[in-house]
């Protein structure tokens, strides 16, 4: 199983949380979102990253297909680890990009059930859905990619305009008010989408991560929100997470450690 | 049953395609996206267009999670017009709009089978929302946003600042590179996800009117798109779209002709 993304990337970041969930770690291939390798860039016109590919030569692009692919197979009663690591081997390749990480095993008691992507009642799943969409359309273009544009693209390319202080500005306006709505949905329910852990908390944290990273997030200022967080930071499949680097990026010291 | 949208939205559209195809015409709510009530707003914080209430009270919000509620109910073996229109009657409201439009009745000849929004196959279901999500991520956030912000917020907001030629030139660019991809998918294919209309179909042509509405599209530039689109454009769902007005727009005089 091969995972072609990038490390900041939101969307990357949830797909390995997902599989981390079903004790999956793909081998990781990294590229830069900004400037994508052709041949990547004609399967994926869209550059919609991640791109997962199984080793039986199916494809799955994007946060979308892939989360609700394997909510499909769980539905289906399979267990989604077993259909995605699908027995076989894959051949490491760095055919796309600059550096690749090879898959990793995983201790099978780490992950003693697989847990529900999408709730069973069709109200509940509508709503996780709507908090998985926010993250991936509002949150994603006022916040994630504001920032990640202009403290992270400039680092990347060389010949990338410094960052603009009006928009930096504006998307951290944006970002408090989104995280005060977070702040009252981990307030007044258990996990973001309802009584369970979810594709909700999954996207949710992911979007959190990369702002951790890139030292966006003022924890003490949001302390419901850093209860819920610290309880996903503990999970097995954010542990991946807390070791990635970025070449040319220091994330703050807090960021790897459990007890920020 | 009722839908809280505005006209030139892309999602907006995109739902009202996925109702008319299952027979339904729900009241219509307009409201300005750029200036959403403060009720709607409490219910949405993601503001994400467009919100769908039932008559039994049930909301379902975004195009995201609609559109795959209406798939669940699809794969549970029901019929999505008999389950959303839910045989009761909702109360006309402008609550949140400021102006509305009455539910219409759509005559059941126009709908002799459901058509099936995903495939049965989860490949080619991935392949379906791999293009959904392209539009609703990088051609949403690339193109069509950029131009209804700079060509349609501006006459609806009118302290908005006028168009920006710099904004307007990349995002035309952008534009070029979907259409010519669009252009390749439907030159192979005989709708965008494959061999059966699908919700990847309903996706594309949600954004393309949205850009023909606002006279972006050069339709003999894309002879295959343009065919493609006519097909869509015929279909009973897309009438109501045709008939569409913006106070302080003029649609363009092909929007509405069948044979453009």
């Amino acid at each position: 199983m091969r995972l072609t993304q990038f490390r900041l990337c939101p969307f990357s970041r949830g797909v390995r949380l997902i599989l981390g969930e079903f004790g999956l770690q793909p081998e990781l291939v990294d590229v830069n979102p900004w400037r994508q390798p052709r041949e990547l860039m004609l399967r994926n016109p869209g550059r919609t990253l991640p791109v997962l590919d199984l080793a039986d030569g199916s494809s799955f692009l994007g946060f979308y297909a892939i989360a609700e692919f394997c909510a499909d197979v769980q539905r289906s009663g399979s267990r989604v680890g077993v259909v995605l690591s699908g027995g076989g081997e894959t051949t490491p390749s760095d055919r796309f990009g600059t550096t690749t990480t090879p898959a990793q095993p995983t201790p099978a008691e780490d992950y003693p059930n697989d847990i529900t992507l999408l709730p069973d009642d069709l109200e509940d799943r509508a709503e996780v859905r709507r908090l998985v969409d926010w993250f991936a359309l509002t949150c994603n273009r006022e916040v994630t990619q504001e920032l990640l544009i202009e403290k992270v693209r400039s680092v990347l390319e060389r010949d990338a305009t410094p960052p603009n202080a009006a928009m930096l500005r504006a998307a951290r306006e944006n970002r408090t008010h989104h995280l005060a709505y977070l702040g009252f949905l981990t307030d007044n329910r258990n996990w973001i989408g309802g009584d369970r852990f979810s594709l909700a908390d999954i996207a949710a944290a992911a979007h959190l991560s990369t702002l951790d990273f890139i030292g966006e997030i003022d924890w003490a200022a949001h302390p419901q929100v850093k209860d819920w967080y610290q309880r996903i930071k503990s999970r097995p499949s954010f542990r991946p997470l807390l070791t990635d680097r970025v070449p040319g990026l220091i994330a703050p010291p807090h960021y790897a450690d459990l007890d920020f």
